[in-house]
């Protein structure tokens, strides 16, 4: 019987893979991803290289349901459907006795789409995870900006939550992550300027990728953004230097 | 003049150390490390073998202050005091030209000692953080727990933190990391139980170390925790085989 890994592959960078997961690449019989149809993933791109030569690839394309609402239940069905299906094509290649490398973008148990291939075949086939770097450490690292010290609490909030909740949230914690960005930065904004938290906000785009870019959300003058980019509210506000600008 | 580097040496092992961070510390000609008095720490035993042969080591010993308590102004001016001190002997081997690896364990700005050197020097100095795995994703990862998924909230909370107030931020995220646990162990059940959510949570003690150990929290016959175990309440409720005990 052949071993499921699941593979960190980090915010983007690819030396911010661990040795593990260099090692785990090398060795694997089956690269597995997630993507868009007709595209690589974000994931494959860093671990170019990486792989062996004979290596069978078996991209998990995700269904085109742009016109589908996430939350209906028909939308629910095919996303469900497709999770059931990739995961046979994967236990496929464990029942023939081939270690299946699952890439995940940052760290798989972490809003990693490995997860919905892990509750599947965890119970059925050895498997093992193999943490990464998450995308918004590799954010915080790049921007240099202490994130959170001694016993502050941190919370971790998605862009897509309703304004009120997020003001509320906001102003309950000492530092904040806000994940899924992109279209919702109006809204992030007014909630964090309601919770008195948009001075600290940093916004940070393409995080370790080459082209990465970050500003104090205060002065970006506009409102576009990616999906994944990140706004980063650190704590620690009795930090020494905490008043200038480093 | 030198360079500092805040070098992430995950949760403790050696082969969870980013491609980056091996590189950044074969290349270093002193490596500053916080620890004990007497005791080397975490961090250094898990870079043994990274190292240059006519490496400087620069240790920082916290002095002893096991009978001042930490609220106490005392205590604070003596380690302000420290890591002033601290900065200032990095800072003479970065005005000498050296490069600088400064260990800390897990990701050098979520809860890193490091933190208290970069706010000090990264204004006057070249500085760069090189992120590494957090303790609590080795811990997910090694107990193979979906965390946090899609539109969740994840709370990092820390053991200390009151018991009624614990409580209420339990009952207010999705998913819940919480550090520090040690003696706050009998508390931190109490505050999940009343929040509803001791049945979900569970006990990791020495993450990613050869020793660990993990059980359900609902099902630790004792209170006894080192300080660094960590509870981790998953999110994900509705995923598949949630109820079935893997």
């Amino acid at each position: 019987m052949g071993r499921l890994i699941g593979v960190g592959t980090g915010p983007g960078d690819p030396e911010l893979l661990t040795v593990k997961a260099v090692r785990a690449l090398g060795e694997a019989d089956v690269v597995a991803y997630f993507a868009k149809a007709g595209r690589n993933g974000n994931g494959r791109a860093v671990v170019e290289g990486l792989l062996k030569a004979d290596l069978v690839e078996l991209p998990l394309y995700y269904p085109v349901t742009t016109e589908i609402d996430k939350d209906d239940e028909a939308y629910k069905r095919q996303i469900t459907a497709f999770y059931n299906a990739s995961a046979e094509r994967v236990a496929a290649h464990l029942e023939a006795g081939r270690t299946v490398a699952v890439l995940s973008e940052g760290d798989p148990l972490f809003y990693g789409s490995y997860m919905h291939l892990h509750v599947r075949l965890a119970g059925r086939f050895p498997a093992e995870v193999i943490p990464g770097i998450t995308a918004m450490s590799g954010c915080w690292s790049v921007a240099g900006l202490p994130l959170v010290q001694g016993d502050e609490v941190l919370s971790v909030l998605p862009g897509t939550m309703g304004e009120a909740e997020l003001q509320r949230r906001l102003a309950d914690t000492e530092a904040a992550v806000i994940m899924k960005v992109g279209r919702n930065l109006p809204k992030i904004r007014r909630a964090l300027a309601a919770a008195g938290r948009l001075d600290a906000a940093v916004y940070v785009e393409r995080g370790t990728m080459k082209n990465a870019a970050m500003v104090p959300l205060g002065e970006k003058p506009d409102d576009a953004a990616p999906y994944f980019s990140l706004v980063l509210v650190p704590g620690w506000k009795d930090r020494p230097g905490a008043g200038e600008r480093s």
